[in-house]
């Protein structure tokens, strides 16, 4: 018999989480660590290696012989080297100039433990794990759609990750929506899609708005302009506020004229959307799926789904990298 | 031992070449036919069937049992279902009142001859050619870029073409270039890359150039302006008239922008570009190179290469076709 049971660990910028998961979706345990401030990547190996020691010892998984191998998602996460690089939100992969240091995570906990280690950016993380347990369950050829803080992409084509050349590929978020009057993006281009379509985009949006026509009223003049969020647009939007659903029908439009872009590359069968601005439901899908429709070439008008994530949010993350390690 | 031969067959609006091939993408024996005037299925297929059985029977091939396959790069055909849909300059896909029939293309050729058959678009088959036989041999992700009438595609992804959900994956040229204002496609959209960076779209850029600047001289001038074609351009751009100069630097500044959204997609190790706008050489791999650069990531900043096609020119069609009949 195989051994029944996964690690999937999520390495975010605040925390660290973790889980035990069988081929079901099931987490058999979880647990997370504050890595806010551990500075050193010595520090950071000896807190991840004390709470997956406590996961694989509990009575419910029994053991290290349980255990098929670990699959970790994180920031800048490549697949082929093994590693993180350049994060710029982990303290611990600097050196003590503040300087990125490559960490070759994967080598390091396959030293500690034994089992083979798989380790990817977050959003392909997102893929497998929709793949396996979620919303593209039985898909061989899918996109799905990271809406966060930026805009991610896992691709699926044939069943597999696309990782490219170099393990970097699926950075659809920096495909061009606006060409040269667009908005600069941090990664030093313009008009990037992630800077209209992800959480702060939305609430950049808003904020040009509510600026451009002062005239207007809006639910969101309730609040300090610096300080509206996504969130803030989607209420308002919810409760009827013309401006805040102006703001979700531009960045809809936006998105779905890049999905048409994306289907001509890959024909997928579905384009997935998860994270906090797909929370927003008809608001977002519904100008996207127009502008995606408006933008297909004929023979695939109609025929690619857009499709809410079914990964539970919050174990979402730790169900994506354990995903990855049922390839092993 | 393995069979040593496959058969490539090239479908065009005007001719159908086809060719006996080995592992080396040596020719054999070649042959073609006039297809222009055929109008009925059964007559395309009578001639098609004596045209393979005669360069199968040549003495140099020696029979059908040194025949591993055959592959068929055709307009709009799908490799899953090994039909030509709907591909408007061929008359013998259509009915009596010129409407579109899907013709099952593989079912019938494998049913007169045995063999196992492929079909897919021209594109794909230029792509498996340079796989197998050209600039992109022992490259497992690449992307071809076919430059003619209009822009194809075929993408590799780990050794294999991506097909996508239906077969239909691949087609770059039909991604926006330029929203909105954009130039009208005749798939009907707008703004597609076909539109600027074709041999057609590189025509109406000079022609509009010339509209536009009536007092710029120009060596085009000589011409009458609905005559001008790519060719004409590239050999005034040759001699070194700056609005032929102009019109390679937009056409470039179009396509290396969209190349760096592809690379984004598929991380690819190079573009190959294929057909005739290629031919021009620097004046359009300078500009397309530069504007790729520019709107790349800085992960992939010097590291994507921009390559020539190293299929021979008239035979490139007949050893892509052949080239997809080694995977079978």
């Amino acid at each position: 018999m195989g051994k029944p049971y996964v690690i999937g660990i999520d390495i975010g910028g605040q925390s660290t989480k973790m889980g035990v998961v069988d081929a079901r979706g099931n987490i058999i345990i979880q647990t997370s660590f504050d890595a806010r401030d551990i500075i050193t990547l010595k520090g950071y190996m000896d807190e991840l290696e004390k709470s997956i020691t406590h996961i694989i010892n509990v009575p419910a998984v029994g053991g290290k012989e349980k255990i098929k191998g670990i699959g970790i998602g994180a920031p800048n996460g490549n697949y082929y080297k093994g590693t993180i690089e350049s994060a710029p939100n982990l303290k611990w992969t600097k050196d003590k100039q503040g300087n990125p240091e490559v960490v070759y995570l994967k080598k390091m906990v396959e030293k500690i433990f034994g089992f083979p280690v798989v380790v990817t950016n977050d959003a392909n993380a997102a893929a497998q794990g929709e793949m396996i347990y979620g919303a593209a369950k039985g898909m061989r050829n899918f996109i799905e759609i990271t809406l966060g803080t930026g805009v991610g992409s896992g691709i699926v084509i044939d069943g597999k990750i696309v990782y490219g050349h170099d393990g970097f590929a699926g950075e659809l978020g920096h495909t061009t929506s606006v060409r040269r009057t667009g908005r600069q993006c941090n990664c030093g281009k313009i008009g990037c899609l992630e800077t209209y379509a992800s959480a702060i985009g939305v609430a950049r949006t808003a904020r040009e708005l509510l600026e451009m026509e002062p005239e207007r009223t809006s639910l969101l003049r309730n609040l300090p302009a610096d300080d509206i969020t996504s969130k803030d647009v989607a209420q308002a939007a919810a409760k009827g506020d013309e401006l805040s659903i102006e703001v979700f029908n531009y960045t809809g439009r936006l998105l779905g004229e890049a999905f048409a872009d994306f289907v001509a590359f890959s024909a997928p069968e579905a384009i997935v959307l998860f994270g906090g601005l797909a929370q927003a439901g008809d608001l977002i899908f519904k100008p996207t799926v127009q502008a995606m429709e408006d933008n297909l070439l004929s023979i695939w008008k109609g025929k690619v789904k857009v499709l809410h994530s079914e990964l539970p949010g919050s174990e979402a993350a730790i169900l994506g990298s354990a995903a990855l390690a049922w390839e092993l």
